[in-house]
């Protein structure tokens, strides 16, 4: 297997986290994301999404998203498990994943990528060109601040995201709040579950790759 | 379990769907999206997303996104499987629903929402008020358009799209394909192997209920 990462993204950081918990090691090869590496013609040979993370497998697939990647890993490296032991906790990783992803992570990237000057006809992943779109940007900003309270909520009553145990809905979540800070959005003083969880994760040996 | 569904919207067509394939039967509510019942006291207090679909369970636990749905019900009714039988299967049902949802399905809910007059001041599901963005209602027909010919491209050389099975991916690609008939997009008549997919999946008995 071989791993397209980039040591500056949040999707990719996701995977590192969940490798690293896993403790996976596998070959790694950085795309330079700065320099738009991720749309050169050697990389849309691999992977045509312009995208990472990437995961070329032996058989010759090559897995475009976090997800598959995820749950590929899950299957062959079952211990510890990262995306649920029973069927409730399963499913609420799988819950978790998505609402963090649609109400967090895609709200920030919605605020970073429509604002930044960088990504002037990149408001979204890909080789496709999309002109930004302010009002998304201040949209995105609104909505982070939403789901921080939607988190901290949920973890005044739980230890963890799908509960007692750190999973992949943790590891999303974490990213989410790290790739906030890019847009200078933190959570309030108020959120002492949210502040509390996210320093705990911090603190993993995972949170440093 | 009792199931809150509504006969006319997409996101909760997908897990029936994925019930009917199963062969599952379970106690199902209907909520009126037409007439905001999803956001009335009552079912907030159900699922405070206020979206459909929602399960609740016998825990007391209550499911309320699809992905959490069909991931638990994968779990207690694994046959036939929907979510993948061998790991790169069940990697690559990940990867097509993740792009699909990402490429297709919120495209043609972004071009939806903000364009009907219906969702003025509710251009995200659930129920914090967010203004429409023409420019995001146009970006959204053109990525529809985009992710047809993905598609497409995919079936040329693959039965379905997690290969030689139907899964849950394709039930998520098949309620974009519909619900894009909404804002009365349609695959182009070039686009052969998309359209004869469509149509085969649009005989099963699960895609009449």
């Amino acid at each position: 297997m071989k791993f397209y990462d980039c040591l500056t993204a949040p999707s990719p950081r996701r995977v590192r986290m969940f490798l690293a918990e896993k403790g996976i090691e596998i070959e790694t090869v950085q795309i330079d994301l700065r320099n738009k590496e991720q749309l050169s013609e050697a990389f849309l040979a691999i992977n045509p999404r312009g995208t990472v993370p990437a995961l070329a497998l032996d058989d010759g697939t090559v897995l475009c998203d976090g997800a598959s990647i995820m749950r590929y890993l899950e299957e062959i490296y079952p211990e510890p498990p990262m995306l649920g032991a029973t069927a409730v906790e399963k499913a609420l990783v799988a819950e978790w994943t998505a609402r963090v992803e649609f109400e967090g992570f895609m709200a920030t990237a919605e605020a970073f990528r429509n604002s930044s000057k960088a990504f002037k006809d990149a408001a979204l992943t890909g080789p496709v060109a999309h002109a930004q779109i302010p009002e998304l940007a201040e949209r995105g900003r609104k909505r982070v601040a939403d789901c921080f309270a939607v988190l901290d909520e949920r973890l005044q009553k739980s230890a963890f995201l799908a509960g007692d145990n750190f999973t992949a809905a943790d590891i999303a979540a974490f990213v989410f709040v790290e790739f906030s800070a890019w847009i200078k959005l933190v959570p309030e003083d108020s959120q002492t579950a949210l502040k509390a969880w996210r320093d705990a994760v911090a603190a993993r040996p995972s949170a440093a790759v």
